[in-house]
């Protein structure tokens, strides 16, 4: 697929006005609009803006509500519950997470938990927002059922990403954010786009046995016929997939459970929107245990082992968590943000019918 | 294997007596008794009494100290950072989650990192004291580097378990308690005394591919001639293989870092005992988010969704993490606990050098 890259900030401006020509108040539409384009920066296209549409379609369908204002439920000096009551995502997202961590400044630690929201984007944004502040930082999301208990032959819960940042000195911060499932949906649609078979230990059919063509999963899976991804380990206990299953059903607990929330089956996408979810976000500060700048010293000196680790042979490098993230990042902000040429087209239409115009290719 | 069984609390009974024979403590040898004969209880063998052996070994060569006081570092609300001084694992394991349970009760949360530490057994045991208080519990802890980076060929952390216990009402409780390696060394070790090969995704050998012989395997990755156990997810980007390396690195953050123990290279088995390592112990109040009665009947729905999952061909039953391992245990309590023969012909001997009696067949 070919590519063109667009300015960031263009890029960010014009997601947030087509977000203000639906009913968006400008503080939540440019913020929501940096968590899309921060994906794409960060070299994940499928959290970007090639989810604009859906977005747009959640909006007008009554999915996401344009502007609505939070509800803070139960609040302690550590904690915080969340009642989105069904606004977008990024905004509460980044408010949960900013208060989160001002507890963790006064408390040592704090956990919040946000429910009834809609999709936030990457979940490794709101643990990187604990960085700067010399703290560990997490955040997970429930998301609509498409993950099969090892076993099982039916979907029962999300693809459930959590998000673990920590910062280091010269290198740069570790940040893992990754689906407890072995890949996303997304995986599985550019596989149907290019009419491939999928790979042995992504998905199961409605037997419960390998998934091989990625259409009839996707309709399956979607529909509930049965079938669908595997946790991460895959399809067997032999290869660890009930460990992938556990960390997935961790994530409902600490999201959907604790929050009050939609949980399991009962997360469940549209034909055109994403489904209602529930977050958790969690801060800690880091000098309760060691000194920060003993610490990040400390971070410099594993992570630099671990990408100086050997090479297997016919591979090129060994990364750690964040490291290929934060290298696309640094080439995005010299030369623009990538895009796929369809997402831009698409981008071109949405604006189209609401007259805006679409950032300039660079 | 024939196994035999013996019942549970002359099995602790014996293995205290053994400690107490090496100069351990009282109160110490108890505790870390019942940590090893629970893990034999739950069907978790490997970090059982099977271990005696090499527990005898460091405390005959100095790597366990029998009888020291673990030294408070750090300590706030919510946090606790503990210098084990080289002691037992469990002891001062069981300290440190009770300390961080009460002051969880207190302050909602809290969190706790030992260094210095030896092994703890079995993850789940120390997340598991948080049920009984309505809270949901964790544990983590590093082990000697076992573990081989995506795209890499030579260990660079451990096999980096995680424990996460959450309460339910009527189901069992929700017990995630799992390496984030693909598998630990003992089971290598399994298929090294069956003489077979390695399945596939479970290791690489010194250049990096895929590893076949359980035995050249365990020397290599012993004197750390190359080669390892490939993270959950498997040994490469395809499978996810990614994500299990940045859980386990995850983990030596959160123990290894935080604690300022050792961690990566730095933690190493000797031929006769195990690495000093660090853990840390997390505990969270579930009235802080949910009605803890509320939060336990949501978490029954959930399980019992689970468990209800329609089955693949050709299986019999979807279980959810701590289900298995909470039917031993139940098994165990009324029939006995289960040993294989030859781990008990190895008690009797280690029961014989010290003048204690190996508990009675049942």
């Amino acid at each position: 697929m070919d590519s063109i890259r667009v300015d960031g900030d263009e890029l960010i401006a014009f997601c947030a006005d087509i977000f203000r020509k639906h009913g968006v108040g400008a503080r939540n539409a440019r913020c929501q609009s940096e968590v899309l384009v921060a994906a794409d920066a960060r070299g994940i296209p499928s959290h970007g803006v090639a989810r604009l549409a859906r977005y747009v379609a959640g909006l007008q369908t009554g999915q996401m509500i344009p502007n609505i204002e939070p509800q803070i439920l139960r609040e302690s000096p550590t904690s915080l519950l969340v009642d989105a009551r069904g606004g977008l995502g990024a905004p509460v997202s980044v408010d949960t997470m900013t208060k989160i961590i001002g507890k963790a400044e006064l408390a040592g630690m704090a956990f919040g938990c946000v429910r009834n929201s809609n999709h936030f984007g990457i979940a490794g944004q709101y643990a990187m927002m604990a960085l700067s502040h010399d703290m560990i930082g997490m955040a997970m999301t429930n998301t609509a059922a498409l993950g099969v208990p090892t076993f099982g032959r039916q979907v029962m819960f999300g693809t459930n990403p959590l998000a673990f940042a920590a910062p280091a000195g010269i290198e740069k911060s570790f940040v893992l954010d990754m689906s407890t499932t072995v890949v996303t949906r997304g995986k599985i649609e550019v596989y149907d786009r290019m009419g491939k078979d999928l790979p042995t230990g992504w998905a199961v059919d409605k037997t419960g046995l390998p998934a091989r063509d990625p259409r009839s999963l996707l309709d399956d899976m979607f529909y509930r016929k049965g079938g669908g991804i595997v946790p991460l380990g895959g399809d067997s206990e032999l290869t660890g997939g009930h460990k992938g299953y556990g960390l997935a059903v961790m994530v409902d607990i600490l999201t959907g459970l604790l929050a009050g929330g939609g949980f399991g089956l009962d997360v469940m996408d549209t034909d055109v929107s994403s489904a209602r979810v529930s977050h958790c976000f969690a801060a800690m500060k880091i000098d309760i245990f060691q000194e920060p700048d003993a610490f990040k010293k400390e971070m410099d000196r594993m992570l630099f082992a671990l990408r100086s680790c050997p090479v297997a042979e016919g591979e090129e490098r060994v990364y750690y968590a964040g490291l290929k993230e934060s290298e696309f990042e640094e080439h995005a902000k010299a030369e623009g943000i990538r895009l796929d040429e369809n997402v831009f087209k698409t981008l071109g239409l949405l604006g189209a019918e609401c007259g805006v115009r679409a950032p300039a290719i660079k």
